[in-house]
């Protein structure tokens, strides 16, 4: 072979990018500006610092930052020798924190100031990691004051370690399969598990995925002229892999550092950023924030993914001028699968209302990803918007299993499709809905009951402050629905389960449920279990009632 | 391994095509008007009826039909089944159309009754093609007849074939560096040359290269409503790969069969198409027609390539309101190489002048491509609009090689980067503006003359009615040019090779060009040879003064 064995790696999207576009911006909050001729000045830098220090090809790099500038240059910048980007997510307890630093086997951490007292209390029992660079915000850092000393065994700090080195000519060839990336992701059980992309995983999901998007997004095509600005932070799968694509095309891009809503609105409006992404709850942290400033944000597009956009949501933001679009995607799947794109018929003949119920759903299937939604028979269902199944997918870009974790990765990979967990039904045209979470989907005689549609149903009378409904052993069904029910002040003492029973039938009626969806077990109480993050903590609902015997 | 190795096939660009727009149409002439669902269906027969004929992984199907519905099933669908599509140039000399038939090995031959009288011509010499399909444009075909009839060897006519098998029920999966084209390229010298490329190439060049078009491409970003016309014929290096672009994101379609100016005008006007991509002459043919019926283009967007777009050209394109790019790519290339998107500053800081002067560039490297452009002395020449050298390339969509030719294959992979034989300089902005073949240029001292700037400068004489340049050898300098020049009638006795050196030192003065590069001789001569196309045949120049005895 003598033609050139092209590989698809992470550099040629950053050199692109600064080739095109060299005098073009990168903000980093009200305190960084500079250019993409700079940041890849300083990717060179990054890199043969770090191989100075003795990173190799498969040595893994952990990163606690906020969104920056810096976790750009290292987003090229770490991959781009063969090394691994760890980003870790500082939200994790302390507990999970040393968890998955020790199981990723870091060897680096470089670390944002703000994070100086975790770092001091997990590094005693992370001894892999021989050196430690700290990032500061302030001007003129001195590594020397005793809160950030040398003595505390900090080897660097960011900018000096930046200009203490000579700059590689370049980057280097790899081959695209190497891994560039790893994160982990928590479940409600269990240790974090770790997912990985490869270069090969990373260009094609910016190119097929992102990349088609300006082709297929709501509201008109994108352009040249976007302004980016992850509102997704960048510890969390890569910043759903969307600085890469901004980067390739060498649109201006806005990092907003640590999340605080003054900021991040400032940022939007000052900056005049066109396209983000976001969890609904950050999206409404802005729109609040924008409300109460009488904001303008019509130039401001936003695809939302993590959890459900509500309608009542996209249509708070439409008014302030917001054009919305919902996108589904997994931490394990890069993330990018789904956009709740219109199809041009929708845009000309559906009206307003219409539109809107189809821009919140889960989503239409990008290109190179295929999804199936498999039913509790293990058959597709049909595309009747009602049947549910469990989402299961393949694309060039999903993680190739749970990292060290040959157990888990066989369960994830069981039968060659990657499973998502998620239980969906599909419409007529083609468009993904999530129902329910397939742990909390009941198995009823062959069929599967969704709990969050009977919970929602419930929580319709009158006497209904909250319900929520589990599955309970059942000899003749193997489960059955138990709904957990707290009552409204005042109606402790009238609510039964004969009055639910007769409330829910009037949906069996109407044809929204199934007769033997409705749950014979009630149970009245106060107050439900919460996780730590305010949800229903089903696993403690279960756990109290997992006998069956009420 | 338990993940799904997930391949870069074709089949999920049309798989994806069909789900997002299922009643999308595509069209042919005025003659056929059909859905992607027709169509996919279509594709599952023809692999169905090519499979019960024996056409296995690797087999070659070779093609000889105008732009229409039936090329694009079999874009697909050939290649779906892992044989390969050949698509045969029908306006190759019946001895090279012999030739690349028999160098590809062709089993099948699929051909358009236009092509009749050339197939019964040629047959005799193809012992390798044991089937032949007829495609006819008849509404009720008698293959019977005796100008088409079975008694002639025509298997099946293509109709009939597809409605006579029963559709796959998908297509199977391949390895993704399985050969899905061949096509080959005419030089002025030796043999067609065979280019091929893979499925991961013909899909990477769809997402990274067109796909990344509406991103960046001159008068706003394109989107979901784009209606698409191919205007380089679809033997031409799979009509620049286009087809498979509009496919993936469900655009329609449209197909003008047999180029004829009146059908290329009605079908743009009333079909409504945005984008086409052609040469200058098509695009010249169809503003003549335009301009003749005063129609109104600004709907259409238009991307040439395959040879300069001169400024004029573009001027009178745009006074009809027809969106014009430039564009560059080689039958080698697959072929996108570069466009000549304008950077955002320019479109704001520039007069619309000066962005026309850029917008008829070569162009901007596209993402996923690298492009180096090598002077006589092997090093990059600088960045300044002046300095040439040969355009080399490398990029995950190039030919491997010529076909079972591994001479050439080296020449072509010289030093692993592909030689385009295009000399080009490159300015500050990254703009790449070829200047000639590299096989005109003349090698004088260790530099380059360029030919075709000295022929410019030669014809703006008053006495001179056109000149050509070549190189002659040269003991000291190794090449000198030679200047042959018609003179305008009744300048005949005038004319003097001092005038002409006299005339070329005005533009050694303004720095247009160096001193040596002034030719020292100089013939006049009554006319050129040209070759069978009108070009300036230089090949028969140089075998007429090849001694550089003058």
């Amino acid at each position: 072979m003598v033609a050139y064995d092209f590989q698809l790696l992470l550099k040629y999207l950053l050199e692109h990018g600064v080739a095109w576009a060299p005098s073009q911006e990168i903000v980093y909050r009200d305190q960084v500006r500079y250019t993409y001729t700079d940041m890849y000045n300083r990717v060179l830098r990054l890199t043969s610092a770090l191989k100075q220090m003795g990173v190799k090809e498969g040595t893994k790099v952990g990163v606690l930052e906020w969104d920056s500038h810096r976790y750009l240059e290292m987003y090229f910048g770490i991959p781009g020798i063969g090394a691994v980007l760890h980003t870790i997510n500082p939200r994790l307890s302390p507990e999970n924190l040393v968890y998955t630093m020790e199981h990723a086997e870091d060897e680096v951490l470089i670390f944002h100031e703000d994070f100086f007292a975790l770092v001091e209390q997990v590094r005693p029992r992370l001894p892999s990691i021989r050196n430690y660079i700290l990032i500061t915000d302030k001007e003129k850092p001195d590594i020397k004051e005793p809160a950030l000393s040398l003595s505390k065994g900090v080897d660097a700090e960011y900018e000096e370690f930046l200009v203490g080195a000579s700059p590689l000519d370049a980057l280097p060839d790899l081959d695209e399969n190497t891994q560039a990336t790893l994160s982990y992701t928590t479940g409600t059980t269990g240790k974090p598990k770790g997912v990985y992309f490869t270069h090969r995983q990373l260009v094609l999901h910016t190119f097929a995925g992102w990349g088609s998007l300006p082709d297929i997004c709501n509201y008109g095509p994108m352009g040249k002229h976007e302004v980016y600005m992850p509102l997704t932070p960048m510890f969390h799968v890569h910043a759903w892999g969307v600085p890469y694509w901004a980067t390739v095309y060498g649109l201006k891009q806005v990092y907003p550092g640590r999340y605080d809503p003054e900021m991040l609105l400032r940022l939007i409006v000052e900056e005049k950023a066109t396209f983000s992404h976001c969890v609904p709850t950050i999206l409404q942290m802005v729109i609040t924030a924008a409300e109460a400033k009488g904001s303008d944000l019509s130039h401001w597009r936003v695809v939302t993914g993590g959890a459900r956009l509500t309608k009542g949501l996209a249509m708070a933001a439409r008014e302030l001028g917001i054009k919305i679009t919902g996108g589904y995607g997994l931490s394990e799947s890069c993330p990018l699968l789904t956009i709740s794109n219109l199809k041009p018929f929708m845009e000309e003949e559906w009206d307003e209302d219409r539109q809107l119920d189809w821009m919140v759903k889960t989503g239409f299937v990008m290109p190179l990803v295929q999804i199936r939604v498999v039913g509790p028979d293990g058959k597709d269902v049909a595309p009747d918007g009602t049947e549910t199944g469990e989402i299961v997918v393949r694309s060039p870009w999903l993680t190739p299993g749970y990292y060290k974790d040959p157990e888990r990765t066989e369960e994830l990979w069981a039968g060659g499709w990657m499973h998502t967990g998620d239980v969906a039904n599909v419409d007529e045209y083609g468009y993904f809905q999530i129902v329910d979470r397939i742990k909390d989907v009941i198995k009823s005689g062959g069929e599967w009951i969704v709990s969050l549609e009977l919970e929602n149903l419930l929580s319709l009378h009158e006497d209904v402050l909250e319900a929520a409904v589990i599955g309970i052993p059942d000899e003749k069904w193997d489960e059955r629905p138990l709904a957990i029910i707290v009552p409204v002040e005042g109606a402790e003492e009238r609510i039964t389960a004969e009055a639910m029973q007769e409330h829910l039938q009037k949906s069996v009626a109407d044809g929204v449920i199934a007769k033997w969806a409705v749950p014979e077990h009630y149970v009245f109480v106060e107050e439900l279990p919460r996780t730590s993050v305010g949800k229903i903590d089903k696993k403690v609902l279960r756990s109290q009632h997992q006998t069956g015997e009420l």
